[in-house]
């Protein structure tokens, strides 16, 4: 992994093209269906092959009907269409909510002319309120309509709800000789916090992999990545990734994770979440610049996860940031409350490049040139334990006044 | 307990003095010595008798040199006087911190004839800044030339950080024929979360009690009042609460927690700390409005306290309410996110007297009815898990756009 991806989005080339469509063998269609007040709200993702897929899905007890009719769907062997759609959750509507969920997948199912467990959904937008299956219905009829190869990239707009730009990744590898692609897109905003998939994302590619190697994949490639994003700890009743793969580059078959192929796939498959996680941080509501904290020379993993968990989500960290405040006090308190034993007289701490505590105390450092280094879109915040060998990275946004006001009328 | 004293401020009948020096032979002074940028920034509290003392510290790892002291200090049998700044946390000082604070309660040991033992201390205010010795120092002589009966009430002035106003309560009970009087300050605002004292403050009463059913009657009170209000979900690496208890009242000595007066007097300082502790609450940073969050028919007191935490500590449950939204939605999922087991299809949700989600559905509900009562300075949130007898409230406090103005600046 090179070292601008572990702490930035990753750069690729100029010539990859970001779309869900990019990889072989995928077609989108999208509509505005008038679920959101405006623009486009449901997406249709269809692969011309039988694909394989993966998914997690929020951990939170409270279950959306599309996530529990997703999770059963994907006990199915093959997959066809992933169907989603903003402005309405379909989270808390009970039976009713289940039912229209499932009507859901019974129209695509017939358009496609596949079995229903071979359709997963997905929605996102206002819990507690039932989906207009009126508008939704029409909305199935006008994006299938318009499936096609060309319109990959607005499937990264149909999802978006408080988000202020579309998040799209994408990697194209060669396995065995075969170009493999692989793309995704994400939305992301509030409510996410690193408790397995944490937003709606998903990830389309060609490559030719096993439904067991491919959930193995997701598994560690989540782990490094939208599990180490935090916005302000909350958890969504709907999140959802879908990896979709179908097999169409051609290249010799995944079978599992010990396939010469599989860590250069996990590898790309870990860049593109990485990207899409970094790209759902930096958008977070209200935020105006990414965080990014290493916690290195841990005592463990488990430890240095817990101790850059706890300060990506300290809110006092998070407005010290927004406020160009170099309070590397609040960094060292939030460490201190993770529940980690460790020597606080060891910890040194850099905001950018510039050390402002060693051995636990603050140092002299030159105001102005923090204030620079706070200035920029991104943060970086180092703490260095130096009482073990293990680091992690995790990635925030500062916490803004334009959170609040997000946030405070949403509904509305 | 009366009802209104558990979902809001108790009300005192209007002879109570609210000062901590209402209780028989305590004396306070104060000092303006600079270290705030203006305003009243020490206060020293002289029990004229020896007294007994209790106190729970935070449980943040990164301890101020004023916690490591009193904590070593609390050892001793008898204790005098309390010293508190506000304008300087004197955490993260390393060595010199520890040496300013005990030079301080060195200090403070002459002018009163005692063991520096018997001196507890207490700091709050910016992290990693070295304490201002000289203007101590003279402030330290200022308010011990100012010791007296009369100004307890500024106690509360003194300790104030980002508090809009002073903390202050008490109450007078009868134990076997005495007067005995319990009265307490606090500051909170911000750093605010149920990990242990929460803030600062001190109560004094002029109860006979043994050290040992003081301290337990502390840890007691401090669970049903302190350790269940929640400000942001950090800890400060300073949180004190001290109780000196001197018996001047002449009531017969409470030895232990089996003697017939230990309830009672449990009792009247779980009033006082839950009434300190909602006003810690109600005064958060930024804050608009109390919220009350009633978890009840849980299956444990556990569950119900984790649940009610939660939801009490979820950004986007605040927000909601700083929107006056009444977004039961957010509040469903954040039990969810609790990682208590609970049926979701039994829950009931009320804001204010109005069902807004029964059986974890929305209900249909008078949106007109909602913004009146979230319009009101205090909003009781009701979960009804319908799977138990437990019960439990906590307070916190909406989260506005002034939260983040007032953190983003918090060192400049």
């Amino acid at each position: 992994m090179k070292n601008e991806e572990q702490t930035g989005v990753a750069k690729s080339s100029g010539k990859q093209d970001f779309s869900v469509a990019a990889p072989r063998g995928f077609l989108t269609g999208t509509a505005s269906c008038g679920l959101k007040k405006s623009g486009e709200d449901l997406a249709i993702v269809f692969s011309e092959y039988p694909a394989v897929a993966a998914a997690v899905f929020t951990t939170n007890l409270v279950q959306a009907a599309p996530v529990v009719l997703s999770k059963a769907h994907l006990k199915a062997g093959v997959h066809r269409v992933f169907v989603v759609n903003s402005g309405c959750a379909n989270a808390c509507t009970g039976e009713p909510g289940m039912e229209d969920a499932r009507q859901t997948a019974r129209i695509v199912a017939e358009y496609f002319h596949c079995d229903e467990r071979e359709v997963l959904v997905a929605s996102t937008g206002v819990i507690g309120v039932r989906l207009d299956m009126n508008k939704l219905v029409s909305g199935l009829r006008t994006a299938t309509a318009a499936l096609s190869r060309e319109n990959g990239r607005q499937v990264a707009e149909a999802i978006m709800t408080t988000d202020t730009r579309p998040k799209r990744a994408a990697k194209t590898i060669r396995l065995g000789g075969k170009r493999v692609t692989i793309a995704g897109v994400a939305k992301g905003a509030g409510m996410i916090h690193p408790n397995m998939a944490t937003m709606l994302s998903l990830v389309t590619t060609d490559a030719a992999i096993s439904k067991a190697a491919l959930q193995r994949a997701l598994n560690r490639a989540v782990n490094l990545s939208f599990n180490r994003v935090t916005i302000d700890g909350d958890t969504s009743t709907n999140d959802t990734l879908a990896v979709f793969a179908n097999g169409a580059a051609g290249n010799e078959k995944i079978t599992d994770t010990r396939h010469p192929d599989f860590e250069p796939f996990l590898g790309a498959l870990t860049d593109v979440c990485r990207d899409l996680a970094i790209q759902v941080a930096r958008d977070g509501e209200g935020a105006r610049k990414l965080i990014v904290v290493r916690v290195r020379q841990a005592p463990s993993e488990k430890d240095a996860h817990r101790i850059a968990e706890t300060i990506a989500t300290s809110p006092l960290v998070k407005t010290a940031i927004a406020g160009q405040d170099a309070n590397w006090g609040r960094i060292l308190a939030a460490a201190g409350r993770s529940g980690v034993r460790f020597d606080v007289g060891k910890v040194n701490i850099r905001i950018g490049n510039l050390p402002v505590a060693r051995q636990g105390r603050g140092l002299l450092f030159d105001e102005a040139k923090a204030l620079e280094i706070l200035r920029r879109d991104e943060v970086v915040i180092t703490v260095d334990l130096n009482q073990g060998e293990a680091e992690v990275t995790e990635w925030t946004c500062d916490l803004t006044e334009d959170y609040i006001r997000i946030n405070a009328d949403y509904r509305s």
